[in-house]
């Protein structure tokens, strides 16, 4: 199944939002166009805003006000990802060079922040109050459960539910809150701004978990950036953490995060969990969350867009980049 | 004359200020103290949250909205610090290591990212949709600035012109946003707004000249910091710009930034700039801005709090650090 057809209920929306993003890349200073085309221009798969559009056409089909919140929403996400590629140190995203890399960190922390307040502007014209502070509350969780795994870095002492709790509060809050204003700026009924706020976080989580098994699997080519990221910044992911649970007595992780080790320890606990059964461990999890994600939905009219939500969670989990 | 009785009118709700900041350093997880109470309890002068309850007592002094909006411009402001010392590298500030100097560039990255996202939840816990746009407006114009600032890093040729737009977007903003802020919590006719925004502005202007005449003549144990910073990372300030004008021909900042010198060739500039009327002639222009913010205040009422705002912009303009 491709990107293209589960949007389809929404394609001709996301395609403003697009343009808006394009926009807005021309509408700044002139010097702030490369670095902000390089950015908005990055073939990502606009999952956010197209959980905007998708949760908001069950009810009221608010589009006014719909699609300058998922401008924002996109705007946020990519400011995010700008400081997060500072703050990781990281050099390669989607197969271009970071901001990081390419204009270095001030740039980076400046351009995060402008995007950060472009987005809040435009939050603020919509004038939703609930809107407003779904989105400074996300923005405290995300940053609060990054300060907090920068803080436990090569902590190899981390526990599942640990590890739930920081993808829930990097990843899951977004999705979450993403769809939760769809349902919210539409007027849904109360129980159908939980449903649909309930499916993106379980959806995050999911999607959280794929990504952190594409780190130890995926195909560095197709994903754009090199693999074993996490492991050599210190980050302790799902498959890192049920490799320990099967060795606790001596196992490799924890021996490269007391030492520091290098590349090729990396690469050991890679193969390492390549050839055993974490890997499809892992993915059942995923598969787990996104099918809670689904379960959710269970009240909501069967409608296309619940149809393209679902196809939307089937899809993430079996994506390979 | 001293700050403390420039805060006279609105000394016990600055202390509640203060109280809020510490409570909010111990209110997050534990780990988050240390950095927090690091960056909150600086020893800072409390300027702009000072200038929104001065601005604010002219009319309805609305304590209920002006002390939490108070604490919010300093989350916001200590923001705005923290990013800019890991954008520029500084190691020093008040005398205390920069949180990226101590805890790292990331850790400087999320921490200032956290105090924006509570900045802006306190702005919509308070609810007033002006102030939201204003702080929203702020940080587009302050890391805009900032962005142009560090795009053009190195270039000499910028005038004195560039030079005030540059710090109007990015000190002067946030002064003007604070007295603007407490003259519209207070439901101050629109008059009396622009006349403390205004006010505001060129305050800011002011204290943004004499910081940059410090950085050439300060005390370095007095600051807490190094001087001659500016230079040595390429951001051309007033005295540079005066210097360029009294020796168009074979100046010794083109040939800094050209050459990307070394602090040797710093001092040299600094030297040749002490030793010369320019300095004189910055306070000059940074005493324009104080009398002309004053002036702006002409068609307020005589009474404790401008005269408080009025000795405040006297005291800015003198003081050593």
């Amino acid at each position: 199944m491709k990107i293209a057809s589960i949007y389809e209920p929404i394609e001709q929306d996301l395609t403003v939002v697009e343009e808006n993003l394009k926009k807005f890349t021309t509408a700044n200073l002139p010097w702030m166009e490369e670095p902000l085309e390089h950015v908005l221009d990055s073939g990502g798969k606009r999952i956010r805003p197209a959980l905007t559009l998708l949760a908001g056409k069950f009810h009221n089909y608010n589009l006014e006000q719909l699609i300058p919140i998922a401008t924002a929403i996109e705007l946020f996400h990519t400011a995010t990802l700008i400081h997060d590629d500072a703050v990781d140190g990281s050099s390669m995203r989607r197969g271009k060079p970071t901001v990081n890399s390419r204009w270095g960190d001030g740039i980076a922390v400046l351009l995060g922040d402008y995007l950060f307040s472009n987005s809040a502007y435009i939050f603020y014209v919509v004038g939703n109050l609930r809107v407003m502070k779904l989105f400074s509350q996300t923005l405290i969780t995300i940053s609060g459960g990054q300060l907090r795994q920068l803080f436990s870095a090569y902590d190899w002492r981390q526990s599942r539910q640990e590890y739930y709790e920081q993808i829930g509060s990097k990843t899951a809050s977004l999705f979450s809150a993403s769809t939760e204003t769809g349902a919210v700026l539409s007027e849904a009924p109360e129980e159908a701004v939980e449903a649909l706020q309930t499916y993106g976080h379980d959806l995050g989580m999911a999607f959280q978990i794929v990504d952190d098994i594409l780190d130890f699997i995926g195909d560095e080519v197709e994903m754009g950036k090199p693999v074993g990221s996490d492991l050599l910044e210190g980050t302790l992911t799902l498959p890192a953490i049920l490799l320990m649970e099967n060795y606790p007595q001596d196992n490799p992780v924890r021996e490269l995060f007391q030492k520091r080790g290098d590349r090729e320890q990396v690469q050991r606990i890679i193969d390492m969990v390549r050839n055993s059964p974490i890997v499809d461990e892992c993915y059942r999890i995923a598969a787990d969350f996104s099918s809670q994600a689904c379960r959710a939905m269970e009240g909501l009219p069967d409608n296309a867009c619940r149809r393209s939500l679902i196809d939307l969670a089937h899809y993430l989990i079996e994506r390979r980049k």
